[in-house]
Parts: structure tokens; C-alpha cells; sequence
């Protein structure tokens, strides 16, 4: 183990703490992620570590992950009471990695991979954003396309929701969600939006194709009505008529399932 | 507004706040929510209000409902101070209202429904439990069987996640799953039990059946070895090989979709 840090003023312990934080994380171009399971995503997809932080007893535990890694970062070893002034989470494993964000797309059609995009049109919950992106690394949609008002992909519970999946899909992040929309339709595809209105089209109805998109909206409001405005169709999920709805990850797991069975 | 409280050390807000904790729900046969949308929830699905706990100014914003149900419960004003005693939440909305539990079944066969069941066997994450509640009261499912291990449905995060959903299904719990799974077998209908296994069937390939039931696992281990026995069938949603997993409530999705999209 290298250094050693005893004090919760550490200008590095305050520094990689305020990552918790998205204008830090936007202004210094790094994350925090805590666990071994998320660091081990990191080191497994090769994304760039700057620092490990753990504690005496955390570094017992999981010295094999640590020790791999040494020669290209720098670790540290805290005491449990700085520990608990980096962490973020109410019950931690003393393991917490600052490491440098991995390449984000600003443009959908130079955004690497193959078949239709997921697009998230002001999904604001991370846990939700998080689980969208597991959902889709999982069954094969390996683009996906943020617009306005998302969750940071980058924040804590987002990378816990998503599990390491988020460095295996590419993601394409804009603050014009319209005018990609209509580039990724000029390029062929169709995009197919997800709302709870009466001229939506039951999905089950729908013959989807590999390059077929599926948007899903806000949690609360659904889809703007101006990218709404640019779906070739809007599409449902049929309900019981008690039930208030789905939840937006739920939603989001029918939908790309029914987009993606036929192509797996 | 009735009465008024103001000491945090109030006997009733240290009962209420306790309701946060399974055993003393367990002792009480009382559950308590928080947020005005689980509030009109109850008040709808008319489950037997106790108590309501409410700032001067959640009075304020809700005294709509609150005064709708003033005569079949006790209302108390509470401060800003003796609200923060009571609550679960990180920004509470000030409303708070302690329940009698709803009914819930110990045997599956007396459960009343139509149906297959959708079965969980030790689900621990209790927002995975609500949101597999939600589901299923959306896709058409009525009737949910709880074995061993699954976080408890009263519970705070649980009932956050399934948005009031848990009134309009019906709910088995049940400390021995096998034998109600067993008589669910033996009264004709089949069940399937999701397994990350190579001998399991890939789900598109089932033809379900309305009385059929699906058996959803725990988080990191899946369904136990000896429910996985009982089984007719063990199933698997097909994934990308580089691909982790589905979270728990995504995999529910698409599996409780695949069950009930033909018959809904």
C-alpha cells in the first residue's frame, strides 16, 4: 500500500467526494464509483483509474483487484473516519475509485455500433436511467441517446443502477435531442415513442425491425411534445384499467424486449 | 385541524416513526406511508385509516383529501421539527398517515383471483418486490405469492415502489413456499421459474397459458434449489454474452409480459 491519508480535510479526500457532485464531475472530466463490483467493471473494461481509496480492512478483502491495478493508479489507504467523509452510500465496502469519464458521443450517427437506438427524452431518475442502459446492454441495443433533462450518466446511483453495463454500450449525449432525432430518421431508421395516449398503437400490434428506436419520455409527463412531434408512431403497452401504470424501467424492459426479441 | 403536536419525544410519533421497523408492523397489524399520493391511494382503495400527521403547510397544500377522511381517522398537526422525527423520507412532503394492514392470505388456493400466481422466492431488494407488484397489477396479474426471504410488502420502500398497487392485487405470504407452490401445482396450473441455467428454455419459445404462474428468484442467487425442483419448466430470457444480467424488476417485466400479453 502507498500513502496513507488520517485527515478528512485531505484536499484529495474533499476533491474526490465532490464528485458526488455533476458540475465537479463535468468541470474536472472524472467519476467516483464505489464497491468491488463497480471497480472491477472498470478494470475489467479497461476504463482509465486515477486514484483508489479503501480502507485497511477493505484492502484485506479485495488486494487482488487492488494489487492488479497499482502500476496505473495511485492508492490510497484512509481510516474509517475519512472513508466515511468520501463515501456515498449508507453501507459501505471501503472501496472508492476516481477515474477519468470514458468517451461520450455528441453526435448519434458517429456514435459506434450497429441496429436502432434507445433515446431517453428527460428520464430524470438515475436509478432509472441506470436500469434502461442495463436493460439494453443486455438484450443488444448498443446505443443509446440521452437528451435534456436525463440523469447524469456519470452520477453515483446511476453507474450503481446500470452495474458496469454503461462502459459496454455507446452513449451519445445532446442537448438538442430534437435535431439528432431527425438526423437518426434521415439516416432510415424509425422511431417508435412510448406514451399513454389514446392514439397510441398497442405493441404488440407493431412488427419491429433492427434498426427500429425506442423512445421513452419523463417519468412523470412522458415525452415532449416536440420529439413526440417526430415519432413515426406512438406506441403502448397495453394495461389493466385500475392500474395506474408502469414503472418507467419496467416500461422501458417490455418495450426494448418486444424491439429486440426477434433480432437476438 | 385537531389536535396539535408539538414534542418530538411524543409517544405517538415514536410509535408511528416505529412503524418503519417489520417487527413492530408484525406487533401492531399497523403500516404507515408518507406522500399524498400514497395517502389518496389508500383513501381509494378505502384501506382503514388510523392516523394522519400532517405540517401546517402539507395541510395546507392537502387538505382536500385530508378532510375527506377526517372523520374516519385522527388528524394531527405536527411541526416542522416533529415531522423530521417521523419521517422515512430524505424531502418529505409533510403528510404522513399510519394504516391497518389490508388483508393478505396464507393460503395461495384461498387467495381470491383468477389466474396464474406471479411467485417470488426470496426477492430481498423491497423496491424490486413493489415494482414486481406494480407490474403485475398493470400486466393483468391479480394474485402474488411471497415466499421466505422476500422484503416485507408493508414496508416503507416497498410500498413507495409499487405506487398503491399492493390494494388492488391480492397477496399470499406464505413461510413455506414449497408446499404452497406445490398446491398451486396441484390445482392445475403450471409453473416456470426463471433460472439463469444452461438447460433453461428461452421464453420465446413457451406458449403461456392464463393459469400459468412465474417464480421470479432472489437478487444475487436466483430461485432456490429446491423451488427450482418443483418447477414444470425453468425459462431464460436470451442476453448478449458480455452482458451482466437484467436487474431483478426488468427481468420480471419482460417475463410477467410474455405470460400475460396473449391473454390480456
Amino acid at each position: 500500500m502507498a500513502e496513507m491519508i488520517t485527515s478528512r480535510q485531505n484536499r484529495k479526500i474533499i476533491d474526490a467526494h465532490a464528485l458526488a457532485d455533476k458540475k465537479t464531475r463535468d468541470k474536472t472530466g472524472l467519476f467516483a464509483v464505489e464497491g468491488i463490483k463497480l471497480l472491477n467493471e472498470l478494470v475489467s473494461e479497461n476504463v482509465k483509474l486515477c486514484e483508489i481509496y479503501c480502507t485497511k480492512s477493505a484492502y484485506a478483502r479485495f488486494h487482488e483487484t487492488i494489487d492488479s491495478v497499482k502500476d496505473r493508479c495511485t492508492v490510497f489507504e484512509v481510516t474509517d473516519e475519512v472513508y466515511e467523509k468520501l463515501s456515498f452510500e449508507k453501507t459501505p465496502e471501503g472501496i472508492f475509485a476516481v477515474a477519468q469519464k470514458t468517451e461520450i458521443f455528441d453526435d448519434a450517427l458517429e456514435t459506434p455500433g450497429k441496429g436502432g437506438f434507445v433515446i431517453l427524452d428527460g428520464v430524470q431518475n438515475p436509478s432509472n436511467v441506470g436500469t434502461v442502459i442495463r436493460t439494453a446492454a443486455a438484450l443488444g441495443v448498443s446505443r443509446i441517446l440521452l437528451g435534456e433533462g436525463c440523469a447524469d450518466i456519470f452520477g453515483p446511483k446511476t453507474l450503481r443502477a446500470c452495474m458496469g453495463t454503461l462502459f459496454k454500450v455507446n452513449i451519445c449525449v445532446t442537448s438538442d435531442i430534437c435535431s439528432q432525432i431527425q438526423k437518426i430518421k434521415d439516416a432510415g431508421m424509425k422511431v417508435y415513442g412510448a406514451a399513454l395516449d389514446d392514439g397510441s398503437v398497442d405493441v404488440r400490434t407493431v412488427s419491429f425491425e433492427k434498426d427500429d428506436c425506442i423512445i421513452l419520455g419523463n417519468e412523470g409527463n412522458g415525452i415532449s411534445k416536440r420529439v413526440l412531434d417526430l415519432c413515426d408512431k406512438k406506441i403502448i403497452i397495453p394495461m389493466q384499467q385500475n392500474a395506474e401504470s408502469l414503472n418507467a424501467a419496467a416500461a422501458a424492459a417490455v418495450l426494448i424486449w418486444e424491439k429486440q426479441k426477434g433480432v437476438m
